[in-house]
């Protein structure tokens, strides 16, 4: 399955009066990782492939996580992003967050690949994810 | 155990280009309703009891969640909370959002009192609970 | 021109590592007044005159803000919203946010009345005000 | 003055419904900025130039922004940020944010250089910038 790795820097906009990140932050960086990992695999953008596939994204249905260590800001972590499984219509990534090789986040979610559903006002539905990008998604 | 509700508009700026909400603001949302909680049930707000026990808040440590229904800019949410168990050191709670009396999101959290921890920069450990906020929490 | 009241409770997610409201937050508290003020003007919510008048928002062209006083996450803060000027396609608001009957903060911004352009993928042009929409923005 | 120029990518969680950049955001990028120019120019961390300097921040006084084209997410953006001006306990920066070569935001700040007031809880007061500081800053 297809695995991606990024860092990214602990901004002071992402911290809280406690000095350490809020985590609701936590999930913008593994859905900014998410993305990363499907362009990667799709060879495209975001916003080209949303055109391509005429879908609008992949909504998260199901998430956990657990934190482990604090991270503060100045911090630069690693995310780590791999697809653990991929079904007719929806998809599983984790992420493993450290900070100078500790472990300090990890999240664990479900997407569903979903398309503007029109027969209802701003509806979504899922969509068979299409087999080019479930092939590509599926290399390792 | 104390439960506690409250309502919420979701605003243009928690929604993404997909029209529904980021689902990291669900957490900031969660997050929000458990301070109301803990501030209803001590009596206090945050900042008062940050500062009466000394201590600098209640990060998460662990938490799951599932979206069940998308909301949109516009919907007026109803959040139900509750502490769903409390120990030593940590307490759980979890959240139920709905919208239109149909359950559109649940969150499943559990934090951890902590104080600064002194020995070390902006180090933060865990602490007993103290007494008076197990009672008051404890009460239904 | 209309005017518009509210308050807002300042989050602790809200705020930064110096205790006080993250300044990007200001802004997304003037725009979530400015929407309750349209909103308030139409008798309608935003979702609703977006699909009736086959509009995209009113992005804002041009802001300044002055923040006189910090807040701190637990404070209570009023916001008073109006409206400045409504010309053929854009128009200005302003928002003083007080605490405590003292201002805090103040900003100024202008917006433009769009719609999608669809001569261009994903493009936004700036189309006339309706007239009972300026009429209705221009009723005190 | 000092200057520094830095790439971004735009976020699908940066955008709102229109699919553009929730403008508040842009604010977040010029902040996170300013942190940049401020740590290239002193060599540290602001995690560290706050313990070195005992301070607290250097909170926005006074912003004006302009928005000149949208910018949507999987943009890369580069941000343009220098110092304009400084003074006895404030300075001034300026950012310019380009697509494709293109203008797209330009944004103006004053901010204050600030420590923690002991006299008044949770207090902030403005305090002379060090002079080291005010060197490696005045450096081009």
């Amino acid at each position: 399955m297809f695995s991606n790795t990024r860092t990214a820097r602990i901004e002071w906009g992402d911290c809280d009066p406690a000095g350490i990140v809020f985590f609701p932050r936590y999930f913008a960086l593994f859905d900014h990782s998410t993305t990363l990992l499907i362009e990667r695999a799709l060879g495209m953008r975001k916003a080209q492939f949303c055109e391509r596939y005429g879908f609008e994204g992949y909504p998260v249905v199901d998430t956990r996580a657990r934190f482990l260590l604090p991270t503060r800001f100045g911090d630069d972590v690693v995310i780590e992003t791999s697809l653990a499984a991929i079904r007719r219509s929806s998809f599983d990534l984790t992420h493993r967050l450290s900070l100078d090789g500790a472990l300090a986040a990890e999240g664990f979610e479900t997407r569903v690949w979903s398309v503007r559903d029109k027969t209802r006002a701003n509806g979504l539905r899922a969509e068979p994810i299409p087999p080019d990008v479930v092939s590509k998604l599926s290399a390792s």
